[in-house]
């Protein structure tokens, strides 16, 4: 069976199409940022087109929804101290995400889910979902892998003994890489004794917690536990994206 | 014993000393806009205000820290098409953060708190802490009223029949406003059928939910259990504004 | 006889009705800066608070307009080398007040008064009124406290003797406070040489001026004088107001 | 004797070595709006441009000072609704002011004049002074032909019988243009019937007070008063602009 | 042998090597936007990947240069009418170059390579590459597709009966799609009667041209053509890059 | 014969006749920036203004169109470390581009040219063009004096001996203003040893090139080619805009 479309591989005629049928416009936002010293600066988007293809061929061409390409930088000021990390302003990720929603509107589009790989872009894309509704009238859902416990069935499944919160480049994401890109990925750094935080959230930089850049504890992963938890974020957000595409 | 102390009553040579002591800066951040029939339009502030007032009393003099005026205005997208309500923009109230931050920073303030009563305020402005603490190199705390579970432990305990989540002028809301500010409070409305949501964060419109402009079930609201509500929200928010005062 | 109406404290249904009346918006603004080594950095919010408590009272229920709440920050440059000085970049303080007009232009208001209680805000809310009535067709006054000879009557009352300008901090200002305000005022510092100006209007620094903050000769305050201030401030605004709620 | 010197005139060098001479850079200001159906859409930047020529003859080679060219737009939007008038928005203008002057700072220029000729410029740009000053700690004066009484004298002397007040295209700026541009000149209208004002300041439109978009009366111009007009603004100019280039 | 290296593939610290080591920062910025009836919407970016694909090959691990993730939007206003397309605004697009280069200064890149795949960024991007060099003292270069002649001499050599402009989606694009994305292409159109452009450079809109959305004549591509334009461009843009990366 | 006429010059009703006749609206850029050490700052917008001037009169007064007044200022980055240069960013250019258009077509007008005598103008203006046609549904032409070869043939014709190209304060520019401005011209220095650049468009500084800030070889410039060139810029600038006033 064909896949679910992207719109880089359709027409416009095509994409005029399915405007007119309702179809969501899905809208991945990544990062370019530190990874720790084994995982890749690319690993959010990495690991989203990964799963977003996975989807793609599980939803079917009859998926009534589009792809859209991944923006692969995000909103990371907090990673900016270890090079290589790119970060929008948060002014930038929101005119970005402004322009997609107002570009498709004028087409039709109705009704939009910013699929976001990248912890740091979450808020931000939420709290602007609001604004956009209020704006131009459209639905704008958030489906964020790191944010609303997208993984926490999965972790509790496969990191039974997991003592660390999975915050940056630990388990979830090296074992993902190990499964996915496996020769993007490093020697696996040891847990580090992580300082404490203050029980309030707040804005933090990665060498407030670990000068490896790492948060949490990558010791755990391996690539089956990378597979098992690609299949069931693939599993997951297609149950998440079908739902959508059918609930109007 | 005198209160903690408020920038907006002391003198220019307080506010020196006390930067240079390492005092945390308490920025309240409100909201105007509709909150039923039966709430006004400041709920957001008047309750913030009430819980910060309630707390200058009880860290008294002694505190190392310094509140701000509030913010009287968030950002309200979901309540425009309610009469009264006004909506920051999400750049207006970035701007406006990163001013106040930016002038504090001149005179030696590093450590802030982002004291939050909308939660519409709440994803912006965690977000934003992290772009504050890159750029000016301080702390940026979110104590949110409306995340971070604050309330969670109180609305069991006072509202063990609640069977509807508490979104927006419902129960927790009308018992503090019955409680501090009775004569502001007209009839409650009783719980209406909401519509129901999708299982994702989305950006959502207050009459998505409810032709009243409620979201969530106001009528267990009295105004003893709001004195409850309120002194632990008092005592709360002391705990955690103590913690930070002395964590550094 | 009840008070004239704040937003703050109504419900959105009466937002609406007093919007369909063709009732005054009201917007104050404040500031948050440095007065002199003896009045606190909220003053100008303060002052204009009590100044509008006085208005709510004599206005009165039946006057047809509306108070919303006060921004208690203004932009304040000339101030920032003072601690606790908290200034709005010029753009930051119009965009503000853009979402404050296009907020309620949506529910059917139509005319605006911006009552500013800081000298520094003046020009630019003037100037913006213009932008804003092209920009939405609504009419936006400006009711100045420092500006338009707000207190020169006054003044030549009661302070027959006074020989220098009343800029900054100085008798109408300690006065004012002295009255409303009197345990948050200090020792009242004496009249400083002030260095001169230039004959035109330029961008100053208040140490320019002044070593202290203080601009002018805060020697001749009391409360009594102060009280005589207030009575004539809320008399003169009120008639302003009334004005303008029967002019359409 | 040779002029006083233009940036457009002069070598960069020059340029250089009058920023190490301390000189002033005097940034003129216009505006292109409607000016009554008698006057060019130009005016005000062409008497301000005749005025600065006069000044450059009277002040001479030896002046301290630069004249930037003139901005010939300027914020306009009272005159909008004239065909012809072309009206920065408020946040244009000031980034254009300020990337005059942040282009000059790096040079040496500390000291500016924004010498303006439209009365719809005056408050933004000495609003806007302050923050220049804040921001790159230069001196910024006002030098505004349509405010601080700057034409008061004159006025009294050549039109003693002047019953209303010259706001726009009345007989101050239609003897200037019959004097300096009499080919630009229409037939001049009668004075109009104008609509009261509020006593307030606030936002117009030219068509608030006159279908013709003149605002005052201009039927007792002649070109022999603008001459006089014309002698005086450039010797009260040249005298504040020597006082500042000496003052420092 | 190994591939020139990418950001996203490599972690944070190889990317601090290589900017102590001088490293170019190659930027790519393709669109979404129309491509006629028979191509897909992404054209520009799956281009422009493909051609970076061959170079990484060709340049090899020895390469002084980083590969960023490819922008897969960019400014395509004059497309906007056709549905799928995406445009960012000419501010967004600036902002997003800022950031890109603002985040690698800090760790100390100072060589970029804007390699653009869409002809309506080239303008935009050169342009900025001044205002970059001057905020940041970067050296930024700009290669671009579409435009300096990249394609002139293999169009001479493969397109000898080549009659009209090649503007959008004619016999270039469409040949390297079929050779590189045969899946993707639809049955390439006829070439058009395109209406008369004007002699100068003009804002137009695609339909201006073409109601099908091709500019030119698509109708001499075939796949081997194809082929030899993919081996051409990558050769010839190894050989700038090479240049560049040597050059210093 | 009257010259073609100017926004400055006539009154607004005459903007309102011509607006209604479809006249083309002529917007003139300049800069103002180092011209090496003989030619002054404002050579861009001198020479401009008198290319217009000579096309007013050539044109006459029945040409549909109509000039605005110049901008003095462009961006110009790449001269910033030159004394005297003042550089708008790219945000405030496309800012004021952007409220010239907005403003006029309010009043009708439909057709626009950018004539650009500035070459960090060009691409800008010309990228721009594209936006301003997709946001306000207006025609936008460049016309640019240092672009699309409008000097190459006169180059050829006068300068035949020329080896080095003209890029700025060279030949060309020296000329014209020997014959325009002749009191304005110093000492023509000799042609330098010019750094080589790589081949690629990229963002450079003058003083990239040279020290002096001439890019190319000024001596072959004398007053009467000045004038041959002079000449042929108005008729070939007459040329172009008389097909655009009559092509609709």
């Amino acid at each position: 069976m064909a896949k679910a479309r992207a719109f880089q591989e359709i027409p416009s005629s095509m994409a005029a199409q399915m405007a007119a049928d309702g179809a969501l416009a899905v809208w991945p936002a990544g990062a370019l940022e530190q990874h720790g010293p084994h995982l890749p600066l690319g690993t959010d988007a990495l690991v989203l087109d990964a799963i977003i293809a996975g989807c793609r061929e599980e939803l079917g061409e009859g998926f009534n929804g589009l792809f859209l390409p991944t923006l692969c930088y995000g909103k990371s000021p907090e990673h900016l101290n270890f090079a290589g990390t790119v970060s929008l302003r948060a002014e930038t990720l929101l005119s970005a995400a402004n322009d997609v929603v107002r570009s498709l509107v004028r087409h039709g589009f109705k009704r939009f889910v910013f699929f976001n790989g990248h912890g740091g872009n979450a808020a931000l894309l939420q709290s602007y979902a609001f604004d956009l509704r209020a704006e131009y009238d459209v639905q704008v859902y958030n489906l964020d892998l790191w944010g609303g416990g997208f993984f926490r069935e999965i972790i509790a499944e496969v990191f039974p003994a997991l003592t660390m919160k999975e915050v940056h480049a630990a388990s979830v994401e090296t074992a993902l890489m190990q499964y996915l890109y496996p020769h993007l990925v490093g020697k696996v750094p040891p847990r580090g004794e992580l300082k404490g935080s203050d029980g309030l959230r707040h804005g933090w930089l990665a060498e407030d917690f670990s000068p490896t850049g790492v948060i949490g504890d990558p010791s755990l992963a391996n690539a089956e536990v990378g597979e098992r938890i690609y299949r069931d974020a693939v599993a997951r957000a297609c149950g998440l994206l079908r739902a959508l595409a059918v609930s109007e």
